[in-house]
């Protein structure tokens, strides 16, 4: 049972977000320009920051956010459940470039100690052809789902098991991204 | 070193702000929701606020962060150095309310681990007089500084350690708020 009164038929983040939409706001605009919108210049395909999303997530183990993450990861192009699962278990050996696999690297780095991202990481994956910009969106995406998965478990929302809900909600991001209610 | 190619001229987060302006407005916007605009009834203040911001940014040992908002907190209307240093080494001999200490209490686990936030803490904020959004507040306040936190030694930008510079910030946030740069 979630620790506030949040409203009782909207699942993980939706309530939270429904409960203060005034924070709602900015954290959903982060999430669509992080996740959804194409970069300013070349950069991560949203299928590859969806992946980062959901792999920060299961490392955090916070169930709604890695599945509905790693459901949006599977319905972008060149996405699949066993892509995801396989990410999320182990990035060495998934079937990803080894530019993503340098830069997961480093997204769970940020995730357990941040300083401890090394300068022998970024170069590693610079030589894989990692841009400043997708080494700061892979830093970025990481710190915000330190937060967002402390959002929905510390405020012990309430996160339904049923797998078909979280695909539901995969496509819809995949499709539309994250400035409506995520619950949609 | 920053790990990537940052303005130089600009310390800790205002740096990476700079790097990316479309991430930067809804982090600013988040913080200054969160930090200094009233909340939507009665809440807490921009002090007890800044305090909890500090308090974790300390716990993850991110000195921009910590300076920073620590001296926000003692820029606003009863702070002080002393009461910011009392509360960020141990908040239960603080010279503070009982209810702050109990949001603390909860603050400090959602950035250890946010799923051992427990009823019995949420019970002791309602007895000291703490409403559901000072709870909710106080929740994402310690998750979104697990975020800026990360974010700032991620990248490992630079990070003066002259206090001036920082007592000017603390000054400039508790009047102004975040909507422009953390940095003017």
């Amino acid at each position: 049972m979630p620790h506030i009164d949040l409203p009782n038929h909207l699942p993980g983040i939706a309530s939270a977000f429904a409960f203060r939409p005034e924070t709602a706001k900015p954290m959903r605009d982060l999430a669509h320009i992080l996740l959804f919108e194409p970069g300013p210049d070349a950069s991560l395909s949203s299928r590859d920051r969806e992946l980062i999303a959901s792999y920060v997530s299961t490392r955090n183990n916070c169930f709604f956010c890695k599945t509905s993450h790693g459901a949006a990861a599977a319905s972008h192009s060149g996405g699949s459940p066993e892509l995801v699962a396989s990410v999320c278990s182990n990035p060495a050996t998934a079937d990803i470039s080894e530019k993503l696999k340098a830069l997961l690297a480093i997204a769970a780095h940020v995730q357990g100690d941040p300083k401890s991202v090394s300068s022998a990481q970024i170069a590693a994956a610079r030589t894989e052809g990692a841009t400043e910009l997708e080494i700061h969106d892979t830093v970025l995406i990481a710190a915000a789902f330190c937060m967002y998965n402390r959002y929905v478990d510390g405020l012990a929302t309430f996160q339904p098991r049923e797998p078909e809900m979280y695909q539901a909600m995969g496509k819809h991001l995949a499709k539309q991204g994250y400035r409506e209610s995520a619950a949609s």
